[in-house]
């Protein structure tokens, strides 16, 4: 077998044949991107949710795995920009599961893609005895020649993230220890609400889609790409797709609240599931963009580096390497 | 849970949101149907393919798992007399897979990719305990409004299949004896070539994109889609889909040979898998139809009736009710 996706993804990347002149972008980047017509490139992303794998039915309620099983595909939209429009969608049913619970999967899965305005156009179904899947496959648009991409970073770059990172780890976390039931912990009022809030984060992540188009029409941007498997493995990513490194430094990355400081920040660098947007702004121009995005704050955490090493800068000055830990879909 | 796949659909139809401007075909034919500017609709489907439902890694060789995984949605583009141009391919592999068995399941779909020129520029993969999974979704494009749909048939209209049906069906059952090795039947040579094309067949479907364009660019045809689940099955929903019924002559239907003729119409009318398309030409314009495509027999097997019964008329002249017997994903 191969021992991380990365390995596989570059095996897949020298299987696949010549680019034609439509395709714009393929394996390897968020989605991908065919030329539509004159004005519009397609952008086109699918996302597979596993029961065992992405999600438990003991932890997560039906409409939360519908919620989820959405918005991955969306948050792929948003990172490249772009608007998300059709969805397809995949399901394979566990037969143990119940009519009831079903209803409650396909309402948490609609009810996100009416607030975006997708439409589901098709799919496929089956029944399997054991764990159940779905594949959702959305297609969006982008003005022609204009989807953002993680390739785009260049020395000196600022780096910046929407939101705040660990929430959705800190949620799963909160609600494996609730159910063991050992959720009974003595904690200050503020705390439990942002456990409570943290929990939320987890089980419906809002895709950042509205940022991704706004990030788009500012024309600051120079890389953008979303956080689903953790800070230090998507930002790995970004700086290797664009030939660069990174500097971090910790106490500028906004982590979960609700813990203390070092697991605070240890979720923030490495907790997956965030669905946040990470982008990059040449550093002359990164006075221009807000510090908010209707109400979501967007932090400069960074700055881009030539050395292609990723360093993570903590607040007495010590430098040390910033190694991937998040989420790696084959080793784990 | 749901009864029936048809139960399931219905409920999902009545869920979904109003239909946008550039949505021509949403849930409920082979695949979605979406304006994409002045001159090209493009045409979207999905399907999953789920270790012991669709196959098996005892009776399936990692290639045809593959082949056969890319071939489904092809099929769906065929069916609406499209030319399918890219895949993304979702890809949820066993735990006990080999690497080579991985390597053998990619060369099976990168292969038929090839030959129809869909490059893959995209898709998701995981890593599972039990049952492997693969879902492709593939995206077509046809001239805008000249895609061929199964809600066209009319009463008269002539009823045409493409090719031999049940052989997959045939092919599979021929499997599985061997399997058990009990493949050791006294056979004539004759019935041991049909027999091994049978299960060629089955491994190996030929997905018909060429024979969907032409049919499309001859103008004849009325209702078009393609023989996934069984002839039975799919006949009774190109007929509800068109509010009409049909008459099929029993002696008529090619089944796959290489067995006795009571269980080679049998396999014909109610074997899945065939992937051959199925369609309606107006009965004034049905001389102008060539009986053969490409060396491929196009050949009348019946006629759409104002009544909305389906039924069969064996050589006798003796008229039966034929039941939607083939395959539902619910049910089995």
């Amino acid at each position: 077998m191969f021992h991380t996706e990365q390995e596989f993804v570059r095996w897949l990347q020298g299987l696949t044949s010549k680019k034609s002149s439509r395709l714009k972008l393929g394996i390897g980047d968020d989605a991908a991107l065919v030329a539509a017509g004159r004005h519009r490139d397609i952008i086109l992303t699918t996302d597979l949710s596993i029961e065992g794998v992405h999600f438990t039915r003991r932890l997560h309620p039906a409409r939360s795995v519908g919620h989820r099983a959405l918005a991955r595909s969306l948050s792929d939209i948003a990172a490249m920009g772009g608007v998300p429009r059709y969805a397809l969608l995949s399901v394979a049913l566990p037969r143990t599961a119940t009519r009831a619970w079903v209803e409650e999967f396909f309402k948490g899965l609609f009810r996100l893609a009416r607030r975006f305005h997708v439409e589901v156009i098709g799919g496929d179904t089956a029944v399997v005895a054991r764990a159940g899947l779905m594949d959702v496959t959305v297609v969006g648009e982008v003005p022609s020649g204009k989807a953002l991409r993680r390739s785009g970073a260049r020395p000196g770059d600022q780096i910046f993230v929407s939101g705040r990172l660990g929430r959705s780890a800190l949620g799963l976390q909160t609600l494996k220890s609730r159910a063991r039931s050992k959720g009974r912990t003595a904690r200050s009022a503020g705390e439990e609400r942002e456990l409570a809030a943290a929990a939320r984060a987890h089980l419906y992540p809002e895709p950042r889609c509205d940022l991704g188009s706004f990030l788009r029409r500012t024309h600051l941007i120079s890389a953008l790409m979303d956080i689903s498997d953790g800070l230090s493995t998507d930002l790995t990513r970004l700086c290797q797709a664009s030939g660069v490194g990174a500097e971090i430094r910790a106490e500028q990355v906004p982590g979960p609240g609700g813990c203390k400081p070092a697991k605070s920040l240890a979720l923030a660098l490495h907790g997956g599931e965030d669905y946040e947007l990470l982008f990059t702004v040449p550093a002359r121009k990164a006075a221009q963009l807000p510090g908010r995005f209707r109400g979501l704050p967007l932090r400069r955490i960074g700055e881009i580096k030539r050395s292609r090493d990723l360093i993570l800068i903590r607040g007495d000055g010590a430098r040390a390497p910033l190694a991937a830990a998040g989420y790696d879909h084959f080793s784990k």
